[in-house]
């Protein structure tokens, strides 16, 4: 058996009691090094299968081939395993083998991220990663525009990478065209962990902020987020009086 | 203090340690009925503040009075307060009132029927909620013509009521002028509770389907999904030889 499990934003205090137990009940845990840390306290005794990043298939095929030896494994993400997560990739390396796949979700950044800045995603959402290891850039820049001609409230995943970092700048040029300056957004840095930080201010002003990088995520608004005491809010409509 | 608790989909497994115990915390409860029962065994010696569906504007203000009153709160969602839930509204009713609102997230419908139907958000994906009660028709209209055009997976809350029997339908048939009928699809009812039920179809059959009610959570794939064992995977671009 394999577990993908999602172990939440950062600390134990956001991991699922459900997640806590795939991974007591393994013999074996996999996992980008980074992520292994963040479950410490739970990994004493197990078989360690550790790899960097962008070694994600590598990963997979240790983790079955563990499991073909009959151990139970689990396979770790941060947020959620089915979100740009590993949950599609174990289950396609999988195939065909005989070995069950579980997949144990967890809280993604775009849930952690809005709890931080306020209440953003009251209303319909997308979330688009900027990343365009896997994704033509062609590609991401027709969702951006899809998504502001939806008025959808706009998550934003890897905004930013050594080796990309004018990707942010360039979705904010796309959705510049297309959204009013002054909308409400916001990004959080290293949500749920110690050094956690985070910052609301408006769309051009997300254009030329230097401070973004991998470990954070973006969140634009729709045509009805307000900044309402330092907050972003999407408002579903409700009337007060 | 009053804080904004997102439950997750079910029982008490699948709620974060940071839940629990902002819960645990405080001298009053204030929910939904129903929601209150998943977290029944909390709830010992508390004030309960509980009311129906639909008097999202009561509970707050409710919850608020007690705050004011030097009590601290839990307003408790399903899921995730804040996607569909009452972050927004409870930040905006106490606004300028001197009472402090902290947001904790939980695991929302997309995430947690994403992982019973097998990996269908590992790219981009919207959520478009099918209630008119709050949103006008011809903006849920539009969000999902612009889902299909940035070929986006597509996560359906509230698909259906008994005041609106015919959403999902006519729903999937504005889909249907832009995807494939083929789409690989699926919804999960109740997810994460006892009596938890998924199936796996096309898009062609989601809008035949009878079986889905206000209890399910409904995923429409991109031109990308497949179904591979029976389950929706959406590959991220990986490739596997």
């Amino acid at each position: 058996m394999i577990y993908v499990v999602g172990i939440g934003p950062g600390g134990v205090d956001t991991m699922t009691p459900q997640a806590v137990e795939a991974i007591k009940s393994c013999e074996a845990v996999a996992g980008y090094t980074k992520y292994l840390e963040l479950v410490g306290k739970f990994l004493e005794g197990k078989t360690i299968i550790s790899s960097g990043m962008t070694h994600e298939l590598e990963r997979c095929q240790s983790a079955l081939n563990a499991a073909k030896l009959g151990m139970n494994v689990a396979l770790i993400s941060s947020g959620d395993s089915g979100v740009y997560g590993m949950a599609g990739l174990m289950l396609e390396v999988a195939q065909g083998s005989g070995v069950d796949v579980k997949i144990i979700p967890g809280i993604t950044a775009a849930n952690s991220c809005a709890a931080i800045l306020g209440a953003p995603l009251m209303n319909d959402y997308v979330t688009v990663s900027l990343s365009d290891l896997l994704t033509d850039w062609r590609v991401i820049a027709k969702r951006l525009t899809a998504a502001c001609l939806g008025d959808f409230v706009i998550c934003i995943y890897n905004p930013a990478s050594h080796h990309r970092p004018n990707h942010l700048k360039n979705a904010c040029d796309i959705l510049l065209t297309l959204k009013d300056p002054e909308t409400p957004s916001g990004y959080v840095r290293n949500a749920g962990r110690n050094d956690e930080s985070y910052e609301v201010m408006t769309l051009r002003e997300l254009r030329e902020c230097q401070k973004i990088d991998m470990l954070c995520t973006v969140i634009v608004g729709n045509s009805q987020t307000l900044i309402l005491d330092g907050k972003l809010i999407t408002p579903r409509g409700y009337k007060l009086e």
